[in-house]
């Protein structure tokens, strides 16, 4: 590693403004609140549930008070992953803790009554904003969620698809979706007008684009008006799909989703890949996991058929890597899209990024997004990424002096590029140019 | 990286003459001819397609000249690729043009006039062909293309399977087999009659193996005769096999290939993993996908069946890098081949070679092939491999001065290496000891 | 590479005592008695046949100095291999032989006979244990198998269930352990008593857990009573058992092992994803391959149904490498352990490595195991992997220095992380606290 050179590209880059393209921020409550708040996110409880058995440890709704009580003696089973490196980053950049002390379970208690009081402070989370320089934060809606009392600008709302597709059978989105439009639903026809209804509030409200976390091996093909008459017809009785129907109901509503999407001039944004609630003694959200057999053909159909939709692409498994740096490189309508969530740590982000940045066309490349629940993560993922992008420029820059092929990779120009990754492709792709 | 290493090492592998075992080579029209020729390259037209969504800026047959003004604009979109970056090379080591100036798209116009002069020079190819110190160029044949006109010890032919075993039934493959054989083609035994003759035409005019690009997932399997008459039959009709015959025929035509390489002693050649004709709105040869679910399972048969015959094997994926390296360490008939077209990349590539060196017999190792369809492309080509192959040893010369098990492998040894596996195996491999 | 730092480290991590959690070592022949016993190792035999297609050159059952004499002239085919490498380890630490003198085919038969002197001298073994610092070695013990006559505290026993599930039905192994429990198996109530006499056997004798190597795409599921004596039935019959019959089995006879595991307090290790006797013309142990299209989605069930049982986990590919990891980071009880057969290679072991460290628990890594057949591989491949291991802390140090979110890692804190992985973990995770 050119430690130079590393440092000196890490700290511009680590300079830039932040466009995050996809989070599950509530601008209602965008902070976490406390330090028991920030780890009550999922990557804590679901490492210290997993690093000791201690059934009942955790319970859904438990406050945050009360899970760092639980939490704190487990926390040093996980001091050396890089998602505990996270909290280390926010308790010394916004609580004004300094590392080590983070690292001592006795300390916990204490930092938690004083975050809490400076939590609460107003101008708290505009002084997090600013000292992360973020700048845009793309949300994650539910379709019926009211999209006022926020700017709809800095934070931009984003449909997400999955509780009308993969849930339409488990759970009561057709009927409340029903409700939110005003539209009876029973048949492919009302369906279809109360999507659109909902498309047509979400672009009222400046919505970036529609998104789905879909299951390996999904399969888009056209499926008949008919068809998905019958299968709205039984959802609607609260019967269970039968495999088939449902692979029919998935496939369907992938492509009026794209139909819509066309027609409203957005982006569907596609996470392609992870087995549901497969994990029976998981805390909440960390009960799914990553499959390795899981090709992208599936989607061949829906690429094809609207070529003039863009699809932000992200892949939950290294398996698919390959693959969906291939298909950005041939497809026009494929972008690859950060590096998600079991894919999120250096040594399969250095792999990646290096990928891409060899072969695909470099405004096609949207760097990263930070998932996170809370205002303070973003900033300590983004600097994982840039601080591993940092890393692999180095070493480009130092490879293309004697690349017999290569014009030489100076550090201005490596900085270009991942300004470019950064900031400029988020905004052209998303059609955000008025970020700043 | 070691530079200083590095740079002495790629310094005397560039010095290599080049043994090149696969390009897509006319030698009728083996420059490209033009600037606009180049450029008509699928790398180059299919990057620039996926740059930028313009239906109808590419139609198949447009002239160099005309590509060239349409794609010039487009190609600052893909001057971060590796693959723009072989333009540059090609430019300044065949045209003598400043990289500098191609990145220009004002300057392409008159550089391509330029260029036509140069590459329509007497002694043009010849020169090219010293200055990339090509000493041997293996051939993509069809089945029914005449192989005189050229020198046949320097561009050997090989057999490609793909139109009489994939598209048997969707192309005139079998009927102009029947026409060039003179065999009218009915059954199985007068289509294996007609294979044979054409072997023995390759034979005669020294072909070096035959291969074949294989769709994922493909099985060998013994066929009985009778099965393959009917299939034979219903091809012949022109009608389309369904999935299990279509299936069957191909593992019959791969069985009776491989038992005519066995008579002829020659290697086949296959290239694992490729979906054909998934992207609708792609540039002629830029349609093919690469599938992450595929295992090398489905040739168990075939290698065990015809442990005489050698199967110098690439993959399309690097999910199946494992599984090569691990047939070519067990299997005595198994060569790792080169480094296919989405695995083409430094990135991939370095972790290949680094595998195969570690596990695989030496002596086994193919380490590289072009691909190319104009003999421009075969200088940069190798050049990228020979640089990442020269950073993966200068890093296995550096550790292997403190490794616990291993004699020190310094700089003589491993230019041995790369001699061996750039020069020597493919030699032994391909039976071609003459090229000296 | 950090040179430095690497020697410091490793210097150290060398000198650790061994804690070897999975071997082939029979306590009663632990050493390889001679030079020839190391090359009858299958490691060497199998690379030797692949190297060369020399049919009949290797017979099952050739004593060790005629593999000596017929090995010999192959190796120099394999010096390149990092499998090589360990055998110069063994010549130069337990024989005296200098390296270098063992690249020569003709000084070997010699050397052997010194071999053969050495290696039968008193206190041979005693000493090879004490220069490699063994201090616990796991064995791969048949049901039926004597489990006295060696130290079962040094030695511990681990019951081998592949026999009796995998391969019910294609050997004695049912009628076998009728005979050796005294239990006539005739339905699935005497196959659970009898499997449950041989867990507490295993159990008086101290085994330390019950392993499989299990094939690609097994599926764990519940299977009823009344199926499984019909299966177990038709086994004792000696016909062999359906697709169907036979994955039900399979599963049946996971969920009862793992019920005895729980019952007798210990972990069930599990060796996920060979493809077994694919190689019609290997020898033997040299036949079998990894399969990339194998997800660990078929073990959700047997994880699910017993929380309180540990699975230290091992895959054979790549593929899974992502999955091992994710699932350990969230299930509690699955424990990634170290690096299997076509994985234990230095570049894969990288990866593997820097991605566990970076997000599963650090107590839930179990570093290394040897696989040895003979005591004389233990240090060999034990130092391959830590030397890799070195490598890849110093790069995470020195990264660490600039990581933004990251306390730094310094050298000794890097050296207690490798302490933790290799030795402190596996006395956890097996109930091993005595090692010392």
């Amino acid at each position: 590693m050119n430690t130079e050179t590393v440092q000196r590209l890490y700290k511009e880059i680590n300079n830039f403004p932040i466009f995050d393209p996809h989070t599950h921020i509530n601008p209602q409550h965008a902070s976490a609140g406390s330090l028991g708040g920030i780890l009550s996110y999922h990557y804590y409880t679901e490492l210290c549930n997993s690093a000791e058995y201690d059934p009942g440890w955790w319970e859904k709704g438990i406050s945050p008070d009360e899970l760092l009580r639980r939490i704190s003696s487990k926390l040093p089973l996980i001091h050396n992953t890089v998602q505990f490196s996270w909290f280390l980053t926010i308790g010394e950049e916004f609580l004004g803790i300094p590392k080590r002390d983070l690292l001592d379970p006795e300390k916990l208690e204490s930092i938690n009554e004083k975050s809490k009081k400076l939590m609460a402070k107003s101008g708290y989370v505009e002084k997090l904003i600013e000292k992360s320089k973020l700048k845009r934060i793309y949300l994650t809606n539910q379709f019926n969620e009211k999209l006022d009392g926020f700017d709809n600008s800095f934070y931009r709302p984003c449909l997400r698809i999955d509780p009308f597709s993969y849930f339409a059978d488990r759970g009561p989105a057709l009927k409340e979706m029903a409700e939110s439009t005003n539209i009876p639903i029973k048949d492919s026809s009302s369906f279809n007008k109360a999507l659109n209804r909902i498309f047509a509030y979400f672009k009222e409200n400046n919505f970036a684009y529609a998104s789905v976390s879909s299951w390996p091996n999904t399969k888009i093909y056209p499926v008949g008006k008919t068809r998905e008459d019958a299968i709205i017809k039984k959802i609607m009785t609260g019967e269970r799909l039968s495999d088939h129907e449902h692979e029919d109901h998935v496939a369907y509503t992938f492509l009026l989703v794209t139909e819509l999407c066309k027609k409203y001039g957005v982006p569907f944004h596609l996470m392609i890949g992870v087995d549901k609630e497969v994990y029976e003694h998981g805390v909440e959200f960390g009960t799914d996991l990553v499959n390795s057999t899981n090709s992208m053909r599936g989607y061949d159909y829906l690429f094809n058929r609207y070529p003039d939709v863009r699809f932000p692409t992200s892949v939950l498994s290294d398996t698919q890597g390959l693959e969906l740096t291939s298909s950005a490189w041939i497809r026009h309508n494929v972008y690859p899209s950060g590096h998600w969530w079991y894919l999120n740590n250096p040594t399969d982000i250095a792999r990646e990024v290096s990928r891409r940045l060899e072969v695909v066309p470099l405004h096609k490349i949207i760097a990263y997004y930070s998932d996170a629940y809370y205002l303070e993560f973003i900033l300590p993922k983004f600097r994982m990424y840039k601080y591993t992008l940092a890393k692999v420029l180095a070493e480009k820059i130092e490879s293309s002096k004697y690349d017999p092929n290569m014009i030489e990779l100076n550090e201005e120009k490596a900085l270009g590029l991942a300004w470019d990754i950064l900031w400029k492709n988020p905004q052209a792709i998303f059609n955000d140019s008025s970020a700043s």
